[in-house]
């Protein structure tokens, strides 16, 4: 996607083709400023920093971290270091650890002269094929959109809600969620994206908002509490966000708040999307709400608010009393029954056991015979 | 109700009995501060700037500025700058019209000699009628709150969700929402407040934890995106909240953000009670929806968060991208079949028309004549 008119991933080789550069998500969305990554301590850091963040996008950077890692030194023991330094990052992310295992397997069997070369080689092709993911999402859902477009009565563009941020600086490129917006925007489709704020870190004010702008798509950043009311009053003809992690029975374990705009999606009668890769789809799981552990987060993220002060420095600034207890419990789950389909690089489906069945025929064959 | 353990108005006489103390909520949670009000540009100001918020505080000021003038100059000319002066502070206020409209009928028949004790006289009647219908309206939310004490099965405290500020600090003395959980804590129930910190002026984080905690109560403050999770969870046994404007009907127009925690509390089965005095009943309305002009307030609301500095001192900083539009919805309608009831100073009510007939006779009397 575009940054000031320049096309760009949100993680990429720099000039030399061995350091790793990266957008610092913490100065967004007041400040671009890119980062290079030279060695591994640089990509821990940036994450653990949450300088990245993003379930795909962690993953391809830690996959980067090993490549820095192997360029200095390529022993089993230096290997092991770094995928063990990578992992204990952000322990949760179940893309981090998929991406070190990818990252594990093509290296161990190789000699330690041969791993550097094929490191960078498969953490460049974990990065193109999220690349080819979220745009085979975007495809999928972009048909949803010009379905819809066609049939609205009005005038004027197609009013799109989201939460959070799922959309390139979460991915390498495109997003999840909002690679249907983009595909849209780029082919002529007026539309125009509702932006949440996403309490408590502001990943819609901040990073969503900033990236829409960047990318030339009208938006308007609203209050999580606002989408129910634009709901009622017929402004908003679809809802797409992203999912942490799915349930195989369509669950859908988001952002805290995602369960509150599908409810309001339901009662009005507006469709509710979830634009996920399959890698979040969870296939253990048939129960999202007795089986997925909430985490519990820092509750300085709700009590402090960080942002631009008139000098132009970020600082934090306390908005609670400060006896005041905070609770700040990250996600939610939005039950099956109230999202309208799953938007995977496979297709669209209901959210459902059958509706995932149908689009992979290889798991339930699997569970059929287990 | 107390600060610092000591019982107090949010409005009440100074020491010398002629001015009037408010307590500065632009200052809330981080310092406590009151302001003397000494002239009616004190007062007009107060109410502008929002020192004093929540309609049956702004009336109960713009009574007391009416009183402040009359000692100053009672004549018929000056009572109708008074008034007028008042009413441009924030047209919008149905009590502040409705205070002026009081104090207007008290005093124009009366020489101007006699105005500044009947001025003094009535705007302390108006605010004692204020906290003896808040106070009956916690009591008849009491029995509430007694009755689902009682039938739960687990043990500690009830927890009550609300949001925004409905509590002392919008009214005289007791609130409207938190009056039943005052008089419940006073009583000894075991209760605990989730607030809402109420995106996007954040009444629930500043106003109603900084009361909440003055007073005594647990409380604990969460994201407005959080209510949703808690009650799928169990851990909401009641909502409470207040309402601005309210039909003949039952649909309920209050703080943006009210109907998605509604939604939450009817797909969970979460009794979602509202407390509101008689005077914010619109008997003209049978549709909020439809008829209830929904305010539009400046975009900085949500871009720009007050909050402490690092130095201690109350600072604004911005939190979206400076080029994204914001759109600031101000309240939203909750429709009468997602209340469970109405609570007023008259008892408690079905949110409908039969309900609200059955509290007010004389109501359905005069449409049936009409």
């Amino acid at each position: 996607m575009k940054v000031d008119g320049v096309a760009r991933r949100s993680i990429q080789l720099a000039a030399d083709g061995r350091g790793v550069e990266i957008v610092d998500q913490t100065l967004l969305p007041h400040r671009f400023e890119t980062r290079e990554l030279r060695v591994l301590s640089d990509a821990t850091e940036a994450i653990s920093a949450m300088r990245v963040r993003g379930a795909p996008l962690i993953g391809a950077t830690a996959a980067y971290g090993v490549a820095l890692q192997m360029r200095e030194e390529s022993s089993d023991a230096s290997l092991q270091r770094a995928i063990e330094a990578l992992l204990a990052t952000r322990p949760t992310a179940v893309n981090l650890s998929w991406a070190l295992d990818e990252m594990r397997a093509s290296l161990r069997e190789l000699p330690p002269a041969a791993r550097e070369a094929r490191a960078y080689a498969r953490a460049a092709a974990i990065c193109d094929e999220d690349v080819e993911n979220c745009r085979a999402i975007g495809e999928h859902g972009l048909r949803l959109i010009e379905a819809l477009h066609e049939r609205r009565a009005e005038r004027g563009p197609l009013n799109v809600l989201t939460h959070c941020n799922a959309g390139w600086l979460a991915t390498v490129d495109w997003g999840t969620a909002l690679a249907p917006v983009y595909l849209a925007h780029d082919r002529g489709i007026a539309i125009h994206v509702w932006v949440d704020e996403t309490r408590p870190r502001n990943q819609g004010a901040s990073l969503t908002a900033w990236e829409l702008g960047q990318h030339g798509v009208s938006h308007t950043v609203i209050a999580d509490n606002a989408g129910g009311h634009l709901m009622q009053r017929g402004r908003v003809d679809l809802c797409i966000t992203g999912s942490d992690r799915t349930t195989s029975t369509g669950d859908v374990c988001n952002k805290i708040g995602t369960y509150l705009k599908a409810l309001a999606a339901r009662d009005n009668g507006v469709p509710f999307y979830v634009a996920l890769p399959t890698s979040s789809i969870d296939w253990t799981l048939s129960d999202g709400l007795a089986e997925i552990p909430i985490e519990e987060r820092d509750g300085a993220e709700l009590s402090c608010v960080r942002g631009r002060n008139a000098d132009g420095d970020t600082v934090e600034v306390a908005v609670t009393p400060a006896s005041s207890p905070v609770a700040n419990p990250a996600f939610d789950v939005t039950p099956a029954r109230l999202v309208t389909g799953l938007i995977t690089e496979r297709g669209v489906c209901e959210a459902s056991a059958a509706g995932l069945a149908g689009l992979y025929p290889e798991r339930s064959a699997q569970s059929a015979s287990s």
